[in-house]
């Protein structure tokens, strides 16, 4: 063992390494610190969002006969049967869940000075589209199988409300007398008459049912497969030339319906809100054929919003990537893949709901072939975001009579149809969709 | 002195005191690894960014006679005279410096599972609002003291456009024969007569020049105040019973104009692409007087996109705070704030552009007359957004002129007046204007 150092030595060591502790010690206080205020600005913004969801946890006490006021009365209370469930919205809180195990994966940094532009890649059609989204999008659709994109001009919406406005624009006649007559097939997505109707324009109108459409002259049909709201697969009805198509695939992924093969159509509507369950986001986006009719849509955005939120584009982008990944890279007890949680989700649901309904006489729930799914390789049923319920029996008013039952759902009139139907949610939260599941045992008993 | 410890005690302590040198350097290295992390994928997105800038370098070769397809062409190439400088559109991106420089306080992480639901709080009006982001606006007017939020209901939208078009739906009566007449004095923003009238509705229709207008009956006046595109300040001209107004306020900010007192009117248009540069963002706001007008602007964004971007929400709540702090929280030579940078930089264009035109007989700018400003406590001259440039003498088409010389610039006849007036963008990059200086330098020449 070597010879210790001298006592003098030793002091001196002993207080430089004391300075060096102290040193030390205040650095990592000052790291500690930051990354303490780094936190707080997160959870300053987590618990915005939960006072949020605290703030949906309000008594609904009016109905919501009108799809319009129902949005302001999409939350449920607490309170045992008293508790106000409202299945009305399609609000896909059921994929939270999924998002809270990715991490960083999916989460998004975005720098003060980064995305100021209004402009994305103006040598695009479709100049506020950012390059990495519709990168993203075109992966997503190889990946799944759902889409064709070769040939097809990306442009991006506010949401798909926004593109389908968008698409009512670009198709619609400029120097017609009369407005393009809009129809679709009942039962229709209840906001496509409000949202054709609300300005009165001069250029297209709507023109109600597909199936009894016979007016001459060009038209616009609308094709929504599957079907909001009875989960059906469709294809357009009118079948007359002069007719203009909007296909809205919003539903055509894995979890809820078969993939049978690439859609492959002049102009087609996905979201991201029910692919991927970011409603909040407002981002979707049209594949369309005719470079045109591209044209016209931007230019309807351009007029309606000059462009789409970059930042929505940007974590759409992610958040795609994320959805591809996780399948690409293959399933693992640490990650499952979005659409094996997705699947699974949509599956045990429909099956606990049919097997509290199943033998019920009160109600009845819609018939499913299986098919084949390319995408999983193998026959699989259908299992819709919404279920078309039909109230059996003397109940004429099917949503009267579930209200009554503090369940609010939306009411087949909206869709064009009888009042025996309600379409109700199947993306809410776990805790609203147990309680559906009692609720109905509870009224069948 | 006291005395020293024993020999066996200094070296106890030593090699404690390396042992807890060990250690506490072994967590700093960790902290500093987890921050390196932090910043590559900082970095990812920030090169994403970088490819984007360079695909805006691109030679436009088309002019832009309309400010349709004048979107399309907003990039400048590279190369001396025949360098197209494109200052036709307002793009902000003479912020770009000043956001580069705050680091952290301006940037938002989002996780994955966040801001997923498309509600904010149902228990507002406008239910897509977050509330962060309504509560940073109100303390930015009351930092400002340029609008009274007391009692206004807060509307959010996807930019002003959006909200623009949200005031017309909201105001025009519902069951009238005729479109109500929207009007505003010439010069106007050039979109608003094709925002108006693109769809053709039966709600609203444009009326033209406010100061002409003569028709009896309801109307809708849009006041732009400080005026785009000339930077005046203005007031209401129809001044009639039955007249909605729409104050668009989105230059009333101290960096462009002296603020007189807070804006107190029914119903008040803000952007954040003029306020704080952030344009790719897409998020302006609405303070609304009347209830009632506040339900059917949140009805038509609903209507039209289901709601807001939350992403966008979020990073503009987190901007405009940033602003407010830089504000409140005094300026230092570290760190300037928002307002003391975007001022000082409004005043070098000015001052620059004065001095190149002032003895010039082809051009001639506007005068403005000083004013009192609240903010900033002293007497200070308007410094515009944009400059109204009239080309004097025998120039009739003022935008012709200057394409001809590779500017690009918006003609006086998208404004409702006369081609010898063109507007030019103050907002441009450093390198824009610079060379714009230096073109009209060699122009005069």
């Amino acid at each position: 063992m070597a010879k210790l150092p001298t006592m003098f030595s030793l002091r001196h060591f002993l207080v430089l390494s004391l300075a060096l502790n102290v040193s030390l010690l205040l650095r990592l206080m000052m790291h500690q610190g930051a990354q303490k205020a780094h936190k707080e600005r997160t959870n300053s913004v987590t618990e915005e969002h939960h006072n949020i969801h605290k703030s949906r946890m309000v008594i609904s006490s009016s109905s919501s006969s009108s799809s319009t006021s129902s949005f302001a009365n999409s939350t449920s209370t607490t309170g045992g049967y008293n508790r106000v469930i409202n299945l009305d919205h399609g609000d896909p809180t059921a994929y939270e869940r999924f998002w809270r195990q990715t991490g960083d994966k999916s989460t998004i940094t975005i720098q003060g000075w980064q995305s100021m532009s209004y402009f994305s890649d103006v040598t695009n059609i479709c100049w506020f589209l950012e390059a990495e989204f519709g990168r993203e999008v075109v992966r997503l659709h190889n990946v799944v199988g759902n889409a064709v994109t070769e040939g097809r001009h990306i442009v991006v919406g506010t949401g798909s409300s926004q593109l389908f406005l968008a698409a009512l624009y670009a198709l619609s006649p400029t120097d017609s007398p009369e407005p393009i007559s809009v129809v679709c097939a009942t039962p229709y997505y209840s906001s496509y008459p409000s949202m054709t109707d609300h300005l009165k324009s001069g250029l297209y109108k709507w023109g109600g049912d597909a199936e009894s459409y016979e007016k001459e002259g060009p038209y616009i049909e609308l094709v929504t497969s599957p079907n909001n709201p009875d989960g059906h697969v469709r294809r357009s009805k009118v079948n007359r030339s002069q007719g203009f198509l909007v296909h809205d695939l919003a539903y055509y992924w894995p979890q809820y319906t078969p993939i049978s093969a690439p859609a492959d159509h002049d102009l087609t509507l996905f979201t991201v809100s029910k692919s991927t369950g970011h409603a909040g986001m407002r981002i979707g986006w049209a594949l369309v054929k005719d470079q045109e009719v591209a044209k016209k849509m931007t230019k309807f955005i351009e007029l309606n919003t000059i462009g789409v939120s970059k930042d929505s584009q940007l974590r759409a982008a992610k958040v795609l990537r994320a959805v591809s990944d996780s399948w690409e890279l293959g399933n693992s007890k640490e990650s499952e893949s979005f659409f094996k949680f997705s699947h699974k989700l949509m599956a045990n649901r429909w099956k606990q709901l049919r097997l509290v309904v199943e033998s019920s006489e009160l109600f009845s729930l819609p018939k499913f072939s299986p098919a084949f799914c390319t995408f999983f390789n193998q026959v699989l049923e259908p299992q819709p975001a919404f279920v078309w319920l039909k109230c059996e029996g003397n109940v004429e008013d099917c949503e009267s009579f579930l209200r009554g039952h503090n369940i609010l759902t939306r009411s087949g009139t909206h869709f064009g149809v009888s009042p025996k139907y309600v379409r109700i949610s199947m993306l809410d939260t776990d805790e609203n969709f147990n309680q559906f599941l009692d609720r109905l045992s509870a009224i069948m008993s």
